[in-house]
């Protein structure tokens, strides 16, 4: 992926809260324990991929900024994990990918069957999780956000295919899909700090994670492979429309149009034609529009930290953002 | 299905909850509306099949046999059922199920991906309800339940061509794929009569639960096709291992063995095959077996309900005893 702007790294945003994302880290891993060995495997292979722990880290440096990482904040950072753990695993079983993260998925190591089950399993670990914390407060957070995250994946079933799909419905989309759990990762820190932080939080969250959705929707458009140098492109192959093309569509001529209708109307669209209708939405301002809708949201979510106190906590908050919304440039 | 004794039946047990099982539908009704066009279309598919309401049923006579049906109860009715239907949709989804009581499937009137997305959502949903309530008892019993489920799920994968699962392998598997959730609405129907009762109801629900379910394993060998008149055999033609084989292969020959073991191995069995292994389970006391083990857990949950208060809701709880074991003759 090409990038014309400095990268904040991972590394510098967790430093702040290392030792702590350590031991959630391990209480996941406690969490997951079962007396099934099969669980168990799936656990492993699971823990083996780790993945950027992105949600925990927002926890606990939320948690950090208003108030101090207690072992109640550290379980709550696990439960996160564990439900946007259970939220791949079900995309990657419906999606039957094969690779996540470079990894092999559940479903391709496993099975289908085992893949379904075990998201269940994760899902239904954080609530008991949650219910053990006796937080009616994290309890009401979690689910909604749960019931959010699944609303937000139906509406994602609308978004392939449909041309009609609304810049509004793809704002409900991102909301549910992508930002709530971010959102909810920032509010349940925030618990730590009082309920004064909370709405603040909430708000910071879901201003990064709908930005944070969009850059990622973005780099369908903007990214190339690294083998092959061709975009990826991989959202139009599969008929799935987002904000770029959503933006373009109103400033495309009827020649554009036939050629973006033709591909959806092609169950497997050749590169030549994706590479095409990518043109055509670069032309038409789609992607400045979304770039112009990503970059809002990161000053919205910005605004929202100056009210914190000041400290490192903070200003890895601050390089979320950038570390979020730069992945589209 | 061939029956030698008087059916119990479903009208007769859920007189005494008549009224509000109806109340407990409607409110699934209204617990299942969402704003997304696509969730309700599916919810109305569920709601027309609308199923027996077994587990709604259980929490109900329970509340009524030790206290008193109230709006808590009946929410906590519809929250049992929408974990039901939860898994089943993930069940079906994952069989890929064409028929469920002779209807269409969700995955199969929808598509795989919105089934498994619609589990989520009731799942979600339930425990939305759940933390509504602010009944921590209400939310231990169902974590705990739905865990226990999941983790019985994850068991059955493992029931799929091992003769040497064993009977423990068995007893832990139905208990968490089929007597949990049963034994939690038990339990939560009992919360209405104060924690006293808690412990007899799900003890109650728990053998009611796993004799139910050998009772369903034994109709595989028991029962035959209306139409055919052959022997149903579903479970040995998916090489699923249940009690009646297990209690069988210790007594089986070696040419017995032979004949059970090629149909494991046999990717697609004929139906002289299935019939030719039923008998052999039947010949070496498999299905005596299994009956005699229903039969004794039947025992077990009649005994717990000669503590009760005596009454319409208790004697239809003691119904559902022979509603579930009658099955299997």
């Amino acid at each position: 992926m090409k990038s014309d702007v400095a990268n904040v790294s991972l590394e510098e945003i967790q430093a702040p809260v290392r030792a702590e994302l350590d031991e959630v880290f391990e209480e996941l891993g406690r969490i997951l324990l079962a007396d099934v060995t099969l669980i168990n495997d799936v656990s492993s292979h699971l823990l083996r991929i780790k993945g950027k722990m992105f949600r925990p880290t927002l926890l606990l440096l939320s948690a950090q900024a208003v108030g101090s990482v207690q072992a109640k904040e550290r379980t709550l950072a696990a439960v996160v994990e564990l439900i946007h753990l259970a939220t791949l695993l079900h995309d990657d079983s419906i999606d039957h990918s094969a690779l996540r993260r470079g990894q092999p998925t559940v479903n391709a190591e496993f099975s289908h069957e085992v893949a379904v089950i075990m998201g269940d399993y994760l899902y239904s670990r954080a609530i008991e999780q949650l219910v053990n914390l006796k937080s009616q407060d994290a309890l009401e957070i979690m689910s909604r956000v749960t019931n959010e995250l699944t609303v937000g994946e139906m509406r994602e079933v609308l978004a392939y295919d449909g041309l009609e799909f609304s810049e509004e419905g793809y704002r409900s989309l991102i909301l549910g899909k992508t930002a709530s759990l971010i959102a909810g990762a920032c509010e349940l820190g925030a618990l730590a700090g009082g309920p004064e932080w909370r709405d603040v939080m909430r708000s910071y969250g879901t201003d990064l994670g709908a930005a944070f959705q969009i850059a990622d929707d973005l780099l369908d458009y903007t990214a190339t492979e690294e083998a092959t140098g061709k975009p990826v492109g991989q959202d139009l192959r599969e008929h799935k429309v987002t904000l770029p093309l959503i933006a373009a569509l109103p400033q495309m001529s009827a020649d554009d149009r036939v050629v973006v209708e033709s591909l959806m109307a092609d169950p497997e669209p050749d590169d030549d034609h994706i590479a095409a209708v990518i043109r055509i939405v670069e032309a038409r301002g789609g992607i400045e529009a979304a770039r112009e809708r990503a970059s809002e949201l990161a000053n919205g979510a910005e605004k929202k930290l100056d009210r914190l106190p000041a400290g490192a906590a903070r200003d890895a908050l601050r390089s979320c953002i950038t570390y979020c919304v730069e992945r589209s440039k």
